[in-house]
């Protein structure tokens, strides 16, 4: 019921100060989430097998850090530091990546394809819930880094060469689903000011439990689409 | 003699075979030190002690990939693969990664700062040897990240906290300096294209002997004024 994208408050939402905490918060943990997929992606680009594979790696770990720039300019234009806005959701983030650290090339790939895509469906869940303004800043900054194919065609060779890698990546792909929601569920445990972003507010129109089990399934379903296009069981 | 930045050669130097794989050559080697500097700066950035520090250095390393896909470009004009232009030169510049890894924070700034400016003079003397559109693509590629404000901050606040620390990384400095020559000897010594692109060709006027040393005194010289500029003896 609150997901038309037309669906935008009438009123400038910003004058409650509940909201605009809430969107540096969500401002935030999009822009350190960027910022630890640059490492990790950067770091995972020395397990590449080949130069180009390792120059086709940091390019996604390049045009993840290219889209916080954005990102930081609009907590700013909110009256806020970029640093203090990130640093809330340091330890959750961090953990995820210490928790689904790679053991070789492939799982990085998987990892980069398949983390960088949930990620995006669940913050553009998200953003559908807000302001004009916010919700494209935040559009823009989960813009696809063309990469995916890449990582499609080099997981389906490895298969193809391995076939017992299939069964591993088909597990590995369920366990970065299942520490995601893990590190999600902490983030929001933590936060109200998430919370409050999905359940709405005054003047603003919000989801109900109805329409958060129909997020889940559509965000289950695409990792699934996802994990198909990679010759995965999800 | 050679250092007019409009004594470009009258004919199309790329008619000469030899040139021409001397310019992919240097491309290559160009582009895999970007890679490299990529690489190690992302690694760096952990050692960040906030993240104002993080963010500033990973913008960094960012910039440094984003000159990649000119060369590579370049590259694939002149007929030859990006990735296997590189290769050559993984070894040396790895290795000079690995015999200057930062203990800590302060010696990963200082080797950003001095060990890309020098890089940066290195290649700028010899684009100033070849064809205008090989010229402008280095000197682009080259281009100052704009971080070199953030470096020098950082560091002398660092010795004001820490006045030892002066000693500790006017060595590191001298060492960054030494690793930098005993690596491009090496490829020097591996690669004739290299050393010929500087002693000119058929048609191509090239540096004598005075005109190398003199290149060297005034890359020597912009180094000690980088390490005056950190607070620090050269």
């Amino acid at each position: 019921m609150t997901e038309s994208p037309d669906g935008a408050p009438a009123a400038d939402p910003m004058g409650d100060p509940l909201y605009r905490e809430a969107v540096v918060d969500l401002l935030g943990v999009i822009g350190y989430g960027e910022l630890a997929a640059f490492d990790r992606l950067a770091e995972d680009a020395r397990l590449a097998p080949t130069l180009d594979d390792k120059l086709a790696m940091a390019a996604m770990a390049a045009a993840e850090f290219s889209h916080l720039a954005a990102l930081e300019e609009r907590i700013r234009a909110l009256g806020s530091d970029p640093a203090e806005a990130m640093a809330p959701f340091r330890t959750a983030l961090d953990d995820f990546h210490v928790h689904t650290s790679p053991a070789d090339w492939y799982e990085g790939l998987v990892k980069a394809y398949v983390g960088d895509g949930l990620a995006r469906d669940f913050y553009r869940e998200i953003a559908a819930q807000l302001d004009h303004e916010t919700r494209d800043v935040i559009v823009a900054s989960l813009a696809d880094s063309g990469h995916a194919e890449f990582v499609v065609d080099r997981v389906r060779a490895g298969i193809v060469a391995d076939p017992r890698l299939g069964g591993r990546l088909a597990l590995w792909g369920r366990r970065l689903m299942g520490e995601a929601l893990t590190q999600a569920q902490r983030v929001a445990a933590d936060r109200d000011s998430l919370t409050l972003l999905l359940a709405g507010g005054v003047g603003r129109p919000g989801m109900d439990l109805l329409a958060i089990g129909q997020m889940f399934t559509r965000l289950t379903e695409r990792h699934a689409d996802r994990m198909t296009k990679l010759g995965l069981d999800a």
